[in-house]
């Protein structure tokens, strides 16, 4: 009996819990699933026979030790910042540790002794970070294998909603972390094309239109997502002259929420007493206090808007220009608060709702003297707003890495993220079988 | 506003019928589901603002008639015998007719005024036949559009059960038509290999254990599906060395079927009365009065079997040997209906079941002077035994060709298998988008 401690319980770990029952069995496994939230851990379980929730204030050390203790492997799927914890105590217990997480510096300090104690931390094995990870290098190492040399790497991806659920001026629904969602951008983007790093800020990236086409979907538009060239040496492409990793919206989406950003939506310094009001009455208050007078519900009901002040009036109606009844009661909110409340209120992931994740990377190279091209596309849709597709992609690479790892079929030590042959074809082939599936297209550049 | 009338509401069309509902508002469709059984075709529909169940009996004409008439296309899931009466009506009040089943000569003898009116009749659009042409149909004119020749074509597929639901000696769960699981393979098969037809006969049909090997899946066997030679011509491949058309099964699952085979448990004309019989007890009965003394429980238990008549030792147990609970009580029955009656009580898809659908082609061909394999595989998990993989792959090419056709994107007309660019290309596309995907392999010879 080999038991699997899950840290989380959240909207990304519902496929994962699911994935490590239906194995309990055959491989001879218990579960643990550990959350603050007792009842939604214990909502999670389908199959009490093979899984348990308990619950504890994660920072309890005793109570966190003890369970860690009992583990074969522990897997992480908690708010990024309450990692560290579970990491050292999986080092002080000498347990594997699992995380679909960015492996930052506060783990990368524990790297020699990780390796001291022979221990596999696999972060970064989720979906984006984690499935991009996987495909990519796959593609990379075949091409180098054959000789060939990549001129031109490009790795979209995006958390969206499925067209048939598409009901909304935004194109978009919350799938993933909310807090991410209204965070996402505010590093700005660092690239690489042909042969120029370019940087871009904030204020500059939603307003930029990249759009790429995929066969059977609307055009999608993209903007870089964060430091991209921190992967170029990982990935093996110092000399690419051109490496994007990028993150997909709907063209849509990229406009509305750069005018978000322009009137101060989005800025973290300004802030209002929620009590009592609106989220009329609040955005209203917002658009008078900056001084955006012309972008008041009255203002752009009385001119003759363009087809994008058309579009971000229509958006920001439907966020809640003109709801007066839905209130926050929060007390003193900053603003970019009260607009994640908006968002995640009214772009919800309704019951019958499918999500959709699209992920694109495009390649070209050369080999054998001539220029080549290759698109890699994965598309996968959300069965409802339980089972979605961010939860799928999200979860599987960790519930199937957790088995092989237990299975002895990954061997690798130390601090990693999926990046090796080892890791990555075996776990592209389980998730070929769970239908998360690329289709390659090759074409003469 | 369009209308789609929907002939058959059992197994395969569950994911159909939420196909057509969750296209109905952007599309401006109503969909009327016609089954014999009422509440069936009430139970598949989840969107009543959409969709309307009626059920009369299929050959009434003047109601079949008064639905057909109202039609702006018609899908019939109907069991195979009945098509040809829609067909027919659909000729008359010139509609166009999309099916899952095989393009027969009933339908055939409709052509010329199919073609006359101009209509499109567009037979075998489900998986097998369907998803199988167009895949394979896409390949052959990649290939043979860059100048390749293909020197062996096999193409393979099972409905199976998915590894974490596999649970029984037969390595298999029924998920769809029972009566064509226990009549499969009573016409023989008939291909093509090294240049040379092969016929082979039912009694030889299971014993040869072909095997095939997918990453990440158990190794499968495989056996020639009815006549692969009535395809080359319409595949383009009349020159081919090898052609076969297979389907998959468990190995385990082949030496049982043969086994059952060999001892007349798929016989049409040997009869019993069911009459207040456990399974047990007609089992016995057979094996008694058939001759097969050595094979009831009392001789298998007696003696010390080798590995496969332990396994179907094993298998037939679970179909019933013991049962001395289970009993049909059906007056005179055939023995393949009882054993129809067993696979389906004992093979049985549980609610939590997931069914697995397996589809490969292997092809290998010349290019440029070099010779070149390309495996395309699809794997396909079902959701539950409701949402099933088979209900998606048979349903979904239907669903999306009726979009396609009201649309006016697909313009060809004609009575059609879907081998056409103008047909797979699009629908090959939107199935991705659906989760049903091909990984093609490409390797030298």
């Amino acid at each position: 009996m080999k038991t699997i401690v899950l840290f989380g319980a959240g909207q990304s770990a519902t496929v994962l819990i699911e994935f490590l029952e239906s194995n309990a069995a055959q491989e001879d496994w218990q579960i643990i699933v550990v959350d603050a939230n007792l009842s939604l851990a214990e909502s999670k379980i389908t199959q009490p026979q093979y899984a348990k929730a308990v619950s504890f204030d994660i920072l309890n050390e005793s109570e966190r030790s003890r369970y860690i203790k009992q583990a074969d492997i522990v897997i992480s799927m908690l708010p990024h910042a309450l990692h560290i914890e579970v990491a050292k105590d999986c080092v002080r217990f000498q347990k594997n540790l699992l995380t679909a997480s960015y492996a930052d510096k506060a783990m990368q300090e524990l790297q020699p002794e990780i390796e001291k104690k022979r221990l596999l931390f696999l972060c970064e094995m989720g979906l984006d970070p984690g499935i991009d990870h996987m495909s990519a290098k796959k593609i990379i190492d075949e091409i180098q294998s054959k000789g060939g040399t990549i001129t031109s790497f490009t790795s979209h991806c995006g958390g969206l909603v499925a067209p048939e659920s598409d009901d909304n001026p935004w194109h978009y629904k919350v799938s993933w972390n909310p807090g991410n969602i209204i965070n996402a951008g505010k590093t700005g983007g660092h690239y690489k094309e042909n042969g120029k790093e370019v940087f871009v800020t904030y204020n500059e990236l939603f307003q930029n239109k990249n759009l790429v086409t995929i066969p059977g979907l609307d055009r999608l538009a993209w903007y870089p997502n964060r430091d991209s060239l921190h992967y170029t040496k990982i990935y093996g492409l110092e000399n690419v002259p051109t490496f994007i990793r990028s993150t997909l919206r709907h063209p849509d989406f990229m406009s509305g929420w750069q005018q978000l950003i322009q009137l101060k939506f989005l800025d973290e310094n300004i802030y209002y007493n929620t009590d009592g009001k609106s989220l009329q009455t609040l955005f209203t208050e917002h658009l008078q206090q900056q001084a955006f007078d012309d972008w008041t519900y009255a203002a752009l009901a009385g001119r003759k808007l363009n087809a994008t002040d058309q579009l971000f009036f229509e958006q920001f109606c439907f966020l809640g220009l003109t709801d007066n009844e839905t209130k926050i009661n929060a007390g003193k909110c900053s603003i970019i608060d009260i607009m994640r409340f908006a968002v995640v209120n009214k772009l919800k992931l309704f019951p019958t709702d499918k999500d959709m994740i699209v992920m694109l990377h495009q390649f070209t190279y050369e080999c054998e003297g001539k220029k080549q091209e290759l698109d890699s596309v994965l598309i996968a849709k959300g069965e409802n707003n339980l089972r979605t597709a961010m939860a799928k992609t999200v979860g599987l690479p960790l519930g199937i890495a957790a088995k092989f790892i237990l299975q002895g079929r990954i061997k690798m030590t130390g601090l990693q993220i999926p990046i090796a042959k080892e890791i990555y074809e075996p776990v592209l082939a389980a998730l070929a079988i769970e239908g998360i599936v690329f289709r390659d297209t090759y074409g003469a550049a």
